[in-house]
C-alpha cells in the first residue's frame, strides 16, 4: 500500500532564501519563524529533558573522503579551512535530512594528530578548528539545529604521555570552542574510559552540557571494562550524555548502549543516552570494531545500510531509551533522513528533505513504469533481503585480531610513513599468530 | 608494497583560489596556467582523435537522491534551480575527481517529462535547462573540462507519440543548448535505437559533436535490435561517438560497447566509443537492466562498486578501444577519481582529486594502526572479496520481468500517481506470470 | 497443508522376503506378483515408445566414495569383486527409491583405465565386468529393473590411439555384457561426440538398444560441437536414446538435451531423451563442468541438490519431453526417491521407498515438536532458500579453464603419479594463464 | 605437495575373508590377529584411561533416511528389524572407516516412542531393540570395535510423566542391552539434564560402563542449566564418560565440552570426554539447535561438512582433551574416515577405509586432468572456501524460537498426526510471535 504521510514537512527556509523569493516562500519563512524563533533554540538538556528525539549527524571523514576532501589514513579535517564550500554544504545537507546537531569538522584536529598524521602544515590546528566552527554555526542558524564541538583519542595518550599532557592536548581545542561559544560538548571516539573521562573532566571545566561517547562493542573498552561500568563512570565524570559512536553497526551499538543503561542504573545515577554508530553492517566484529574487517577501508560497499536498514536502527534506539540517534561513518544524508522519517511520529514533523522522498518510497508512485510504482510500500522493502551481486563473495570476513591497546609498542605513534621494514615486522608477527 | 606515484597531481587552481592565497598557491596557479590555458580548451573530437582519455563524469540524480534534491521516482532535476549550490557542488567534486565532461543536469528536464512526473512548476522547464547549463559552465570553466548538454528517453516516444512530436521535445530542450552554447551533446539513455536515432537527427541540426548512448545490455534493444547494429544505425545517423550509459554494471557495459565496436567496423564505419555505467554489480539483470531488479531503487546498497571495481572497470574499457570512459547512477566523486588514478600512467597526470587519497591507498601509510598501514597496497586491495555483512542476504536477485516495451498498454504515461485498483491489476497480472 | 498421496506406494517384495516372513508380508507379495509378473519385464524402447518415464539411478563412484569403497581419482570399480556387499546394497537403495534401471558397475573399467589409473591387479577387468554385471541383474530381478552395461571415455582416445584401437577396448568391455545378456548398452561420460560415435557403432553390433550420453553443456563438446549436432551425429551412428550425464547440474542438463532434441528434429531424425545430471549445483561451470570448479571432488558439499531441488528437476525434465530421466555423481537413493515422488502422478504408483518418506515430507506430521510437524507441507519446502551455513564462503567459484582437449599434452595419460616436476611444470603455467 | 602417509592401513579384514581368499589376504589376516587379538578387546574405559582415542560412529537415523530405511518425523530403527542388510552394511562401513564404537541401532527404541510415533507394529519393540544389538555385534566383530547401547530422550519426559514412569521406560530397553550383553552403555540425546541423571542412574544399576551426552549448545540445557553444571551433575550421578551429541556443529560443540570439562573439574570431579556432534554448519542456531532452523530436515545440504571441515574437527577436539570423538546426524562414513586420518599420527594407523583415500585426497594424484592432480595436497583444501551455487541463498538463516521446554503444553505428545486445527493455532501464535 503506498505510503502516506500525515505530517507536515519542515520548510528548507535558508535554502529557500538563496532561491528566487516569491509569495509561497515568504508565507512559509513566516510559520518557520513560528515554530522555531530565532534565538530562542532549546538547548541540547532541555530537548531531552522534554523527552523530544533530537536527531544527530552523521560522520564527516569518511563522506568527505568519498567526495574528494579528506583523506583516508591521516582522516583530519584540514577541508574545513582548504575546502569550507565543501564542507558547508555536508552540513546543510544533514540540516535539511533532519539533523538537530551540526558537529564541528575538528575530528582529530588536535594539534599531536595533525603533526603526527603528515598533515601538511598550510593551515594551524587553530584555524582548523575556527574554520570549523563557523561553518557549523553558519549552518546551524539556518534551521533548528545547536553547534556541538568535540574532542577524541589523541595519538598521545596511545603513546603513553601523561594525563597532564593528554588533558593539555585537549584544552587547546577547547580554547577554540569556548571562544567560538558552541551550545554544547562532545568528547568522542575513544577506545578506553580513562581518556574519555579526564576528556569530561576538562570539557566540564566550561560549564557546557557534555555528551561523551566511547568506540566500543558489547566487548567493553579495549581494557575489557564493561559497557555498564565505562558509562558509570562517565556520568560520574561529569557526562550529561553518555553513549557510544563509530566502530559498531546500529544492531551492535544500540545494544551496548542498552548495556551502558542498565550500568548507570544500577549504579544509581542518572544520564541521556545517545548512539551513533556506522552506516555499515559489522556482525562479523571483534572488540576493536570495523578498523580490524579485512575490508576497512576502501571495500566497505557492500556493508551500507539501506535507508530501510536505518528506519529499522532509529526504531530500536528509540525503544531502547535512547534519544539522542546519530550517526557516524558511512552515513550519507539520506541515511540521516531515513532516521528523521521514522520518527517523525515522535517529534511531528517531517524534515525538509522528505519533500524529496516521501515515507517508505512513495515517490515512486510517479515512476515511468508500473512495477516500480508498485515498491512505493513499506511491506515491500521492509522485507527485502537484498542482494550483493557479488556471487565470488563471502557475507562474513574473519577480522584480524591484533588485541593491541594503549601503550604497546606496535601503537606508538610516529609522523613518518611506516617503513618497510616495520611492515615486514609486522607480517611476520601475523603469520606467526595464525 | 605501499604504492607510489610517479604522477604530479593536477592542481585544483579554482579551489585554491576560494580559498587563503599564499605564496606557495600562487605559484601553483603559475604551474596550471602553463598546463591548461584558458580559454584553449581542445573539443571532444580533437581529443578523442588525438587518442586522449576522455573522463566522463557520475550520475546526478542518485547522486543528489541521496544528497537530499532529488526526488526517486520523478527523478526530475528541477535541483538545478531550486538549489544551486548543492548541484554546483557536485559538479565541482567531479571535476576535482578527474571528470572532462561537466554534463549539464538536464536529465528528464523536457517539458513533457516534467509535467507528467508531478513536477510543482515553482520553475518552468526552460529556466531549470538554463540554470543546469550556467552551473555546468561555471565549474567546467575552473579547470579542464568540457561542458555536454544531454538529451534521453521521452515519455511520448513510449505513449506512442509522433517522431515529429518526439523531435519537437527534444528540440526544446535544444534551444537552451545553443543559446548556452555547450561544447557537445549528449542523446543519452534510450531502451530504443529509434527513439536514438530521432534524437541524433535533431542534434546534428546544430553542427556541435554529437554522441549517443543507449541503456542496452548485450541483448540489445527493447525490440531486440542487436548492439552491433543498433550502434551503426547511430553513426549513420551522424553520432560521432556511440556506446552505453545506465541501466548495467561496467562488466555487462564495456561487453556491450565491444559489440558495438564489432558492429560499427563491420558495417565499414568509424566512430569513437563511450561507456558510462552504473556503479552497482548487477550479474543478474535481464535485458530490462537494474530497473528490474527487486532491489532498484532503494536498497541498491550492497552492489555498489568500490574504488578497486573502478580501476578494473577503467583498465578494462581502455583494453577495449574505449577512450570516453564515464559512469551513470551510482558514482560518486570517489569513483571518478579511480578511473582518473588507473589511468594516470596513459594521461600522464593524477586528478586534483588523488591530494586526497594516493595511489592504491597509499594515504593508509599513516593510519594509527599499523595493520591497517599495512593494507596500503595494490596486491592486498585487488585480492579482497569483500564481504557484505548481510549473511541473511542472497548473493543475487530473480528480476523482475515484465518485457513489455514502447506501446504496450503498461507503459502509457500518467500524471496522476497510480491508483490502487492499477497497482491491484498488477499484481493479478505479476501473480499469474509466476 | 499436509501432502496426502493418492498412490500406492510399491512394496519392496524382494526386501520383505528376506525379513522374517508374516502373513502381511505374503499377502503383499501376491499383490507384487499382480503388478509386475516376473519374467514379462518391457524393454527399455517399449517403455519409451509407450510415454511411460523411465526413472534411472544414479552416479556410484561419488556414492561409493562416500562410503568407503571407490577412490577419487582413480575412480575405478573393482568394488564390484572386492566388495560386493557394498555394490549390491547401493543397487538395493536406488531400485527401493524407484529406480527402473541398473546399471552395471563398469565405469572405467576398461582394461587401458585401470592399468593407467594405477588399480593394483588383484581383479582383472574381466572379472570386475562380469562381478558388476552379475550385481546388477540380481538386484533388478528383485523389482522392475532393467540391466544396462555401459561403456565410456578411454584413455586411448585422449592419448590419440587409433580408431581401432579405441574401438577394441569398448569391444572388450562389451564381450562382457554380451555375455552376461544385459538389457541394453549405454555409451556414457564422453567429452567428445567423436569418441561417443565409435562407441555406439561398436555397441549397436550387439543389437541390443544403444543409448548414448555426452558430459556436456550448452557449450557443445570439447572441440565445439553444438549439442544439436552432436545429438544428431549420435542419432546417425544408430543411438536410441540419447542425451547427457555428469559435469553439469539438473538446469544445465535439461538445457541441454532441449538443444539435442532440437537438432535431432532439425535433422528430421527420431530419437528418446535421457538425462543423468550431477546432484550438485553449477551454475558457474564453463565447459569443462564441475571438473575445473576448485571444489572438485571434494568440497562439493555445499552444492548437493536437496529433494526439492530433485522434484522440480524432475518437472523440468519432463515438460521438456524427456522421458529417461536419471542421475550421475551426487546422486544418493533418497534424491532418486524424489524423482519417483514428483512424477508418481504420471507413472500411477510411488516407489517401495516412499514407505519411508511420504510426499513433500508428511513423515513429519509425526514429529515431536509441532513447529516442525508444520513444516510437512509443500509450500514450506518449495519456497525455501536453504543457508550454506557458511558466511565465510562465496555462493560461486572461478572455474579453472584450462581448455585443452583431446591430443593436448598435458592430457598424455600415463600409469605413474604426477612427479613434482610435473606439478610445478603445471603451476607455472596457471600463473602465466593468470 | 601431494601428501604422502607414514601410517599402515588397518586392514579390513573381515571384508577381505568375504571376498576371494589369496595368499596375500591370508598373510595380511595373520598381520591383524597380531595386531588385536580376537576376544582380547580393551574395554571402553581401559582405552580412555590409558589416553587413546576412540573414534565413535556417525547417527544412523539420518544416513538411513537418505538410505531409505528411515522415516524422518518418527525417526524410529525398525529397520534394524525390517531391512537388516541395510543396517549392517552402514554399520560396517563405519568400522571400515575407522570406528571404535558401534551403537546399537536403537535410538527412539522405547515403547512409548515406537507407539507415539506412529510405527505400525510389525515388529516389537524388545524385537527391534533385539535384532540392533546383534547387527552391532556382528559388525564389531570384524574389527576393534566395542558394541554400545544407548537411551535416549523419551516422550514420557516431555509429557510431564513421573520420575518412576521415565526410569520405567529406560529399564526396558536396558533389559535387551544386559542380555545381550553390550560392551558398554550410552544415554544420549537429552535436553534436560535432570531426565540424563535418571538414564545414567538407570544404566549405573548395570555395573557397565556409562556414557551420558546432552544435545546442549553453550547456553547449557533447555532449563538454563550451564554445560559446566550439568556436566558435574552427570558425573555424580555416576557417568564416567561425559560430553554432547547432536544438535550443533561441531565448533559450537567443541566449545559447549570444553565448558563441561570446566565444570566438572571445578567441581573437583574427573571424568572422559566425548563430542558427537552434526555434520552441518549451524553457525546460526539458537538453544534449540538444528531443529528450529528452517532447513531441517530436509534441506540441510548446504551446510554439510567436508572431509577438511572433519580433519580439523578432530584436531580441535582432540586439542580440547576430548578424547572420545565421534559424530551424529549428518555424518556418513567418509567423515568418520577424516576423524581417524586426522588423528592417525596419534593412533599410530590409517583405517582400513584409507586405501580408498589416502591422506589430504591424495588418491588424486592419478586422476585424467593434471591440474586436478595438483590439487592432491593439504594446502589447497585447507584455504579453499567451498562456494554453494546458489546464489539465490542466504549464508545463514533465523531460527525458529519457540523456546518451549519439557511440560509446555505445545510439546505433549499425542499419537496422531497433528490436525489441522492444531496447525492453524501454531501459525497464528508464530505470527502473534513475529
Amino acid at each position: 500500500m503506498p505510503a502516506e504521510s500525515p505530517f507536515q514537512t519542515q520548510r528548507d527556509a535558508a535554502a529557500e532564501r538563496r532561491g528566487p523569493v516569491t509569495a509561497a516562500t515568504i508565507i512559509i519563512i513566516i510559520i518557520i519563524i513560528i515554530m522555531a524563533p530565532a534565538g530562542a533554540k532549546k538547548g541540547i538538556l532541555e530537548r531531552l529533558d522534554a523527552g523530544e528525539v533530537v536527531i544527530g549527524d552523521g560522520g564527516f571523514v569518511f563522506a568527505l573522503e568519498k567526495r574528494g576532501y579528506v583523506k583516508a589514513g591521516p582522516w583530519t579535517p584540514e577541508a574545513a579551512a582548504e575546502h569550507p564550500e565543501a564542507v558547508r554544504q555536508l552540513h546543510r545537507e544533514f540540516l535539511r535530512a533532519g539533523s538537530n546537531v551540526m558537529q564541528t569538522f575538528t575530528f582529530y584536529a588536535s594539534d599531536d594528530k595533525l603533526e603526527n598524521r603528515g598533515h601538511t602544515q598550510t593551515f594551524t590546528g587553530q584555524q582548523i578548528n575556527e574554520a570549523a566552527c563557523d561553518l557549523a554555526r553558519e549552518v546551524a542558524d539556518e534551521g533548528d539545529a545547536l553547534v556541538a564541538g568535540g574532542v577524541s583519542q589523541t595519538p598521545s595518550y596511545l603513546s603513553c604521555k601523561s594525563q597532564d599532557d593528554v588533558k593539555a592536548t585537549f584544552k587547546k581545542q577547547l580554547d577554540v570552542f569556548v571562544k567560538k561559544n558552541v551550545d554544547f560538548l562532545i568528547a568522542e571516539y575513544f577506545e578506553h574510559v580513562e581518556e574519555a573521562e579526564w576528556a569530561v573532566q576538562v570539557l566540564k571545566t566550561t560549564g557546557k552540557p557534555v555528551a561523551a561517547t566511547l568506540c566500543i562493542g558489547p566487548e567493553g573498552d579495549l581494557n575489557g571494562v564493561s559497557p555498564g561500568d565505562c558509562a558509570a563512570r562517565l556520568v560520574k565524570a561529569g557526562a550529561q550524555i553518555v553513549g557510544v559512536n563509530c566502530h559498531f553497526d546500529p544492531d551492535t551499538s544500540v545494544k551496548t548502549v542498552k548495556m551502558m543503561k542498565e550500568g548507570v542504573e544500577k549504579a544509581g545515577l542518572k544520564a541521556h543516552y545517545m548512539c551513533q554508530p556506522l552506516a555499515y553492517h559489522t556482525p562479523d566484529c571483534n572488540c576493536q570494531g570495523f578498523i580490524d574487517l579485512p575490508e576497512f577501508p576502501f571495500s566497505l560497499e557492500p556493508r551500507i545500510l539501506t535507508r530501510w536498514d536505518m528506519q529499522k536502527y532509529a526504531r530500536d534506539a528509540y525503544d531502547a531509551g535512547i534519544r539522542y540517534i546519530g550517526g557516524c561513518c558511512g552515513f550519507e544524508p539520506y541515511h540521516v533522513r531515513a532516521l528523521a522519517e521514522e520518527l517523525a511520529p515522535e517529534r511531528g514533523f517531517l524534515p525538509a528533505g522528505s519533500d524529496k522522498h516521501g515515507n517508505w518510497g512513495s515517490g515512486l508512485e510517479m515512476h515511468t513504469k508500473p512495477w516500480v510504482r508498485a515498491r512505493a510500500r513499506r511491506d515491500y522493502w521492509e522485507k527485502l533481503k537484498p542482494a550483493s551481486g557479488r556471487p565470488l563473495c563471502p557475507s562474513m570476513s574473519m577480522p584480524d585480531s591484533w588485541g593491541v591497546t594503549k601503550g604497546h609498542a606496535d601503537l606508538m605513534q610516529q609522523k613518518e610513513a611506516t617503513s618497510q621494514e616495520q611492515l615486514k615486522a609486522l607480517f611476520d608477527k601475523a603469520n606467526k599468530g595464525q
